[in-house]
């Protein structure tokens, strides 16, 4: 076996606010060699998700926190270069969570194995990895979109937004898209074939921009982002409306405890429900969510776009750009050679 | 026919903020005569809820607005002592929707015959009317306890708040009440078979208290009040938590749009559902509803308590004081004599 270096990104300090490069530093080891049922993984492709913020403070969340001084957390598209397994080859192309290294060791149990023939490596971090599952479950077990709902998604143009509002449509919905650029705009109206976009940043009446484009209500109205665009989301939500919660970006960075209107008397009025959602309680489920949301990638029916940042070095400045918004598409960084294509 | 006098409690003026006499005045006018299908109904008792507020303002809820110049809406329990209807006779036993009047005439159809023999007829206002359907309804189909769970009310000695805890003792729950005096928390342990009670008013960290009184976390919590109370049950949610939006009095009296802290993290990761919930929802099972709490009732599984205004004149002051929590108990007006007991 050849002596691989890991070069490993290392989570120096938790931030305080915004996450940026300076809570992280690069450290390079030699890569471990995998014991039994182990394999070594090469990196291609890491993902960077907004959920990651929430691992960055000590305090309890869904999951425990990334620690300082250990690899940053996140799974990763990769190519097996060394096995100890007899369920993967040398070879074969995975996905894992392995974090933001070029080199590490995996227990076979918990990698998944990806068919380059069927969808590009990349989009097992995105479309058909987990940002998509939480779209697919999210969407139709929690949102329950019947033909002719209105539907209102935020940070619509990425991972998790726009394979909503693609299922919205193919659902039979008038689907409404806020996004935060006139570009991301056009490319959820022009592209993904949403009804309705939304620029956020330069819309200065959210609530009568969400009156005109719904103008019978919001039925079904999938959360991203939280703050004042929901705000405005929940005065215009018709009778019987289904919310659901998949992040409140908009407070992941904060300090302090944000304070906004206290609105649930819109939920009596309109007897909606709401209901926070994590992909993993799907789990169970998700290779029936995967069948569908690559037949439907294949079908051309769901498309997809991905910002690729090159460089292990770059990941910081990515996952920074990601929670303002800088991302255009699933933010992944390539930190090796895509051999898959 | 005897001519009646129609005693009337009209409102003058919408309020800004609390509601009080002010608002409202008392006018006479001969009573109306019952037309076909119709019926004259002397009032006994009339009720006073917490949603009544919701009305008195002109802007859209989930319901009319009163009007000003007209009769104060409410629900009332009474006696028939004119029919026009073949399906009602003199001396009948009624619970309609005839307002704030001594004589007021009422369809047939809208009319529900009262049983004296079963429970007394104010219970028709209360634990056997909407505030009793509404816990009945909310707590079993929108908290849906399991045994075992812990479920936390606030308004707890209320009319809705004190049959929703019952239900969850029959349930098989751990039972919080929230309340605002030692009087109220007393009587729902020591009466009402509560576990723990919280007296609001002299808690100077509810999240504290109820992180002590809700060891495993609460899976349930019926909300009548909103505010800070919910705040602080929001910060101790259990996974897979369940939230019944029934009231929000503690913004129902607010001229500014009240603010508070932006915390639908907490659903996320709790992956807890929170559902506004109106009794009318229900209609179509009221009688299966109201037969199970007539049981409970006769069994004395349920208790209740009725807080008895005398006196049309005092109707205001009893609605304004109910929306401070002075009451202690189901709030009624007695109005006219009660030949039914």
């Amino acid at each position: 076996m050849t002596a691989n270096t890991n070069r490993q990104m290392i989570l120096k300090a938790y931030p305080k606010g915004a996450p940026g490069p300076e809570h992280f530093e690069i450290v390079e080891e030699p890569a471990s060699e995998p014991g039994p049922g182990e394999v070594l993984v090469r990196a291609i492709y890491l993902s960077v998700d907004p959920y990651m913020r929430g691992r960055l403070r000590p305090g309890p969340s869904y999951a425990d926190p990334q620690k300082v001084g250990e690899v940053m957390v996140g799974e990763i598209a990769g190519e097996i270069v060394a096995s100890n397994s007899d369920r993967f080859a040398v070879g074969d192309y995975v996905a894992t969570h392995n974090g933001w290294q070029t080199h590490g060791v995996a227990d076979a149990r918990d990698i998944r194995k990806l068919d380059p023939t069927a969808a590009p490596i990349s989009t097992s971090l995105g479309v058909l990895g987990m940002p998509g599952l939480t779209a697919y479950f999210g969407t139709l077990e929690v949102l329950t979109p019947r033909a002719g709902d209105t539907l209102v998604v935020n940070a619509a143009s990425g991972a998790v937004g726009s394979v909503v509002g693609q299922i919205a449509k193919i659902s039979g919905c008038h689907v409404v898209g806020i996004a935060g650029s006139e570009e991301k705009c056009d490319f959820i109206t022009s592209e993904l074939g949403f009804d309705v976009a939304i620029n956020h940043r330069t819309t200065s009446d959210m609530s009568a921009a969400l009156r005109e484009a719904c103008p019978r209500g919001i039925d079904c109205y999938f959360d991203n982002v939280g703050g004042p665009i929901s705000d405005a989301a929940f005065e215009h939500m018709a009778l019987g409306a289904r919310v659901g919660i998949c992040g409140q970006i908009a407070q992941y960075n904060d300090t302090e405890q944000a304070m906004g209107p206290r609105n649930l008397r819109h939920f009596l009025v309109k007897r909606a429900t709401l209901r926070g959602l994590l992909v993993v309680d799907w789990r169970d489920r998700y290779e029936i969510g995967r069948a569908r949301l690559t037949r439907w990638v294949q079908e051309g029916r769901i498309k997809y776009r991905e910002d690729v940042v090159e460089g292990l070095e770059n990941a910081p400045s990515a996952f920074a750009g990601l929670m303002e918004g800088k991302n255009f598409g699933k933010q992944l960084v390539r930190i090796g050679q895509d051999t898959s294509r």
